[in-house]
């Protein structure tokens, strides 16, 4: 990807002398910042700019690694040719036209990919903005002019963004409200070729970027973007475009429908430590606030210390913590001596801070560099948050020396600021260069302090390994099968996964209905076993309760009858009174399998306290997605009864992870219920989907 | 209160010639807008900014209605005094060192609120900001004078602020950022008299004002507040701060004042009508979006059209769409129709409209006002929302022309604006002057525009009544009790209230026991009812399940040893299988006796699904109680049984509320369960709890 980032000369295929054009602005933009050659190549014009135009991609001088190409879409098929034979690596595809701009479009955006895989060359876009380098000022991009005014800050956040309006607008705004700055701004449009997963790699190795947030309104490549996440030293943030779109996939389970609502990603997501976003300033905020602080003590805990000018503001940010995850430091008997040499002697020094009358004896600075003073040195406090006031009142504070005293000790600093606009404007200016984080509300403050203190651990992750002869015996019993596979068959196969499954047996007459149920021991529970008929408390082919041996011929002629005497007849041990939960596997487009566990039973609508990861999970994965649930007071005793066997439990979810990643025509997979009797998860009833491989490509 | 937001002259007691001193600050703010006579008192000098100073109030000429006093806590009493004796009616008192400022202050501020009775003199403050009239410019507040470098632009939003720092703060925040104006900001401070009811009430009659905001820390009369917002004709918004339970420390230790339970203050508020927010600015443009469209058309729905320039921004959009109760509006034929005027012809129009292209072609003015034009004319549509970029791109909307065709079709239109920094706040300033309301994040936005089209509907409450009877019977029963009474005494009180009660009977012997059992029919349920004992499952003094007679009577026994021959036995029909609810009274502090409905059994405490009301209930209120809780699939049939009468359940919490309106004494009610059987609430357990009535003054 070297030759997009830092290309050693550029050609501009569709250069244009007339200012506004985006052909004149790619030109103007690398004009004010890129060191390397710039070729305009224009037939129509002798110069752009002020440099020499080439009438081709061909006659372009060495050396030349990037095409930065805005033309119609229809002259790009040959331009790209031309940039193989010329040896140019990378083609940026601003313009647009293509696959987003209906049928036609499509079928141009298809021809260039083949065209660009037999040319050796690399297709960013097309319907992009490219890219905008602060650091390095690169700007290999039509965005407006404006970008410039603010200075171009650099800093250390890196951003992904499909959409093309979007990263240009966005950028512009954010580069100019509060003197923001950003390492690469990467507008990926159309992700023909180059997509997500291809920058993010890049970036994960880039020196100049510390922390990535990523805009996506699809994900090309789902295992790859998990493991690239999962095994990332950087903190990364994403929002999710499109998240609401119900998905038109046929719901034959019950764990394909609960996967809508963007479930699938955000479990996938959280397994792979991704921290989500759901606005775009939110995403850029929360970037910077991890980007400000890219080391903190391994031993911090969540304590904040609060200073404000106002006990009214002081009141409100405590008021978010619980919710956030942040306690309130309590402050030691130092940093209480420390506060009362600033403090009036009738006020007793508490967390949050209100600082009010200390400043009004003895100002601001003296005051708030106490207070930062006194948050530093209490083992009890890992950050401190300040509300800080400007333009008026005699309030500003001494932000460098907080933000110097801050990094000293290793806790964060964020501020929340209030005040008149330009002077709010030049705090916020200032508290970029320290890089302290600075928000203009207080829920944001605290949420993206909570994200920076709370922040997923980071690390490779550990290997997923399936024994061979797993696949080849799953692959044997799945053979010729087609659709659901009744519940008898579903659990065959998950026994072999070593999931537990509930004592049962077929049985052919009654006779061997009542040698089952004796040994099974009453009361036993009936079934009937339709491979047509998926939801068989509906089809009343299910009778719990069967106390004792002379129900047992009744029922079976009963069941039998019910099925047109085609179907077989179950003998189940009944187990009662346990904890209902869930468990599952659908496949996702995006993701490929994903493992699902939830609360079952009755109060399951209600509570939808579902989570999802996508597979391959280990051992590690399997506890974290069962942490992720609502439930754990459930899981950790239900009635009184013995806690969930989590190891157990997490059997259960790698069996259904090995299934996935064995079984590519295995579509969805239902435990449900699977009931914790004594602790133990056992398998009660369960359905396995299989489709055509054809049907689900992914 | 009219002396103090009209006063026909103003004294200002402890004036000071010194700029940047609170008793300069005032005049000077009183001189830029004030148009009666200002009276500067001080002994010390002969004329504060040119103006004649009096060295005592009672020698200040007519007419003066209005007193600001800005002197030593010490003074001021003498200071009230005179001011009665002057015929002044109100005083701001807007210096600090009050209850605020530990015992010493609460004292003086105790003799203060004493002598102002005496005196006939109301009190605003003490610690606040005062009052600041934009539409009048009348400020009569210490506020930084840098509220004036934005014009002191009027708006229609009144704020009611409790804090006073915060006050000017934020007034000053609010109104340099994006021109944003505003009616009246009243900073209430300590509430020694004066308190949010007195400026509420004057504020709902006040013609500039159009929508009012409040930030409290508490709720000094909550009866009085919820009956004044219940009945109030226009919007109210209130940020509560000290909700948590750290936040109500921080409440505690900064103003003395209590800050209610969360749930409690929320259940309160949202049966009065009111708009919670939860952030500073967000209670502000929940105003201001309230605030721009008064009167919407009766019959909207909440089907938005979403205007935007890229595809991006409306996938974005439209996620937060379902979880805000918005839905994307479907286009008519003929709005279709419309947009393909400007559209290309390869795109067909949907929405959300992703109008870029039809931009590229025709120009943003003419592609967004035929987007306004075409939601405006179509049915399907109520309300607008438009995402704008300014500042580069040439995509600037001609935004009166968007604003004029919104308010003439009656749909709100709203902003989301996006760009280069004084480009956005033009675009603020312009929109404010043209009362649209305007967002620089998306999340925001749709809250705001979600929380206009669905504001609660409001109107005059109805009444509530009593019959006198049953007062005197309820408080004959309660006579001579103290702390918990038993269950069965719990449930004999209810049964008066017409709360449906388990067949019951308590028995003195075996042979009663027996008696009692047969008549209620097997299975029955004994318990040992001991008034010591409020918690008899924890000790063991519940049988379930007794299926026949012969476990009677050595049931009987147990139980009667268990409580050491004292207690006395209690004999039950068993009522299983239903939804368990639990309904209850508590008394609050802020808002009296407040009726709870929650949802009971084993997953309580998991889904913690309970809401609140202040009592008196109406049987409208009481509906909209039980509609409010999430497990409203439960209440309409639970495990395939009838739903839940909700007419009976009314009565429920209606008995509460009547026993919490007759019976001060008693503090707090559970009746737990409340058993839901064939669709009727029947109590199965309750008590009473009765307090001394001075340890609990509400």
């Amino acid at each position: 990807m070297e030759f997009f980032f830092n290309p050693r000369g550029i050609a501009v295929v569709g250069a244009s002398p007339h200012p506004g054009k985006g052909g004149n602005i790619i030109i103007s933009n690398l004009q004010k910042g890129y060191e390397g050659e710039i070729y305009p190549v224009t037939p129509r014009h002798q110069e752009v700019n002020g440099l020499k135009c080439y009438d081709h991609i061909l006659a372009v001088p060495d050396p030349v690694d990037m095409a930065i190409v805005y033309v119609g879409a229809k002259l790009v098929p040959q331009i790209i040719r031309d940039c193989g034979k010329r040896g140019i690596g990378g083609v940026m595809l601003q313009s647009a036209g293509f696959s987003e701009s209906g049928p036609e479009g499509a079928e141009i955006q298809a021809e260039i990919a083949e065209t660009a895989a037999k040319a050796g060359v690399r297709i960013w876009g097309p319907n992009c903005m490219g890219l905008v380098d602060a650091v390095n000022k690169n700007v290999f991009s039509t965005v407006a002019p404006a970008i410039w005014s603010a200075g171009m800050t650099g800093g250390n956040v890196s951003l992904i963004v499909q959409s093309g309006m979007l990263a240009g607008a966005f950028l512009i705004d954010i580069m100019t409200h509060g003197g923001r700055g950003i390492a690469k701004a990467c507008s990926i449009g159309n992700k023909m070729d180059v997509h997500e997963c291809d920058i993010l790699e890049y970036l994960l190795n880039d020196p100049d970027t510390g922390v990535i947030g990523l805009y996506l309104e699809s994900i090309v490549d789902g295992p790859r973007f998990v493991s690239l996440c999962k095994n990332a030293a950087k903190p990364i943030v994403v929002l999710k475009g499109g998240k609401s779109a119900k998905g038109a996939q046929a719901a034959m389970s019950h764990t394909a429908s609960l996967a809508g609502d963007g479930a699938i990603v955000s479990g996938a997501l959280r397994q792979a430590g991704v921290i989500e976003a759901d606005d775009f300033f939110q995403m850029m905020e929360l970037c910077e606030t991890l980007g400000a602080y890219p080391s903190l003590p391994a031993e911090r805990q969540n304590r904040v210390a609060v200073l404000t000018y106002s006990g009214g503001a002081g009141i409100v940010s405590a008021d978010f913590f619980e919710s956030y995850g942040l306690v309130l430091g309590e402050l030691n008997q130092e940093a209480i001596e420390m506060l009362g040499q600033v403090y009036p002697a009738w006020m007793k020094p508490d967390n949050p801070m209100d600082l009010w009358p200390a400043v009004i004896v003895n100002g601001t600075i003296r005051v708030y560099n106490q207070a930062v003073k006194a948050a530093c040195f209490d083992p009890g406090i890992d950050a401190i948050f300040a509300h800080c006031f400007v333009g008026g009142f005699d309030l500003e504070p001494d932000l460098p020396a907080m933000a110097r005293m801050s990094r000293q000790a290793g806790k964060p600093l964020v501020c929340w600021i209030t005040g008149e606009r330009k002077a709010v404007h030049q705090f916020q200016v200032e508290a970029h260069k320290l890089k302290v984080p600075v928000f203009h509300e207080v829920k944001r403050c605290v949420e993206c302090l909570s994200a920076l203190l709370n922040q997923p651990q980071k690390g490779a992750a550990t290997g997923f390994s399936q024994a061979a002869d797993e696949r080849e015996k799953l692959l044997g019993l799945l053979d010729g099968h087609k659709g659901g596979l009744d519940e008898y068959e579903s659990k065959r196969i998950l026994k072999t996964l070593e999931v537990p499954i509930v004592s049962e047996e077929i049985v052919g007459s009654t006779d061997e209905a009542l040698t089952a149920a004796r040994a099974l021991g009453f009361p036993v529970v009936m079934k009937g076993v339709d491979p047509e008929i998926i939801h068989k408390t509906e089809a009343n082919l299910v009778r719990l309760d069967i106390a004792s041996e002379d129900q047992v011929p009744g029922v079976y002629e009963e069941l039998r009858a019910s099925m047109g005497e085609q179907g077989r007849v179950l003998v189940q041990a009944q187990i009662s009174g346990g904890l209902e939960l869930i468990a599952g596997l659908v496949r996702d487009p995006q993701f490929g399998p994903c493992v699902m566990c939830g609360l079952g039973g009755v109060f399951a609508e209600l509570i939808k306290d579902r989570v999802f990861a996508a597979a391959p999970l280990n051992h590690e994965d399997a506890l974290a997605l069962m942490g992720r649930l609502k439930s754990q007071e459930l899981l950790n005793g239900f009635r009184g009864g013995d806690p969930v066997d989590r190891d157990a439990l997490a059997g259960v979810l790698l069996g259904l992870s090995r299934l996935g990643m064995a079984a590519p025509t295995v579509s969805q997979v239902d435990i449900n219920p699977l009931i914790v009797a004594n602790g133990k998860p056992v398998a009660v009833d369960a359905t396995i989907v299989v489709e055509d491989l054809e049907l689900n490509p992914v």
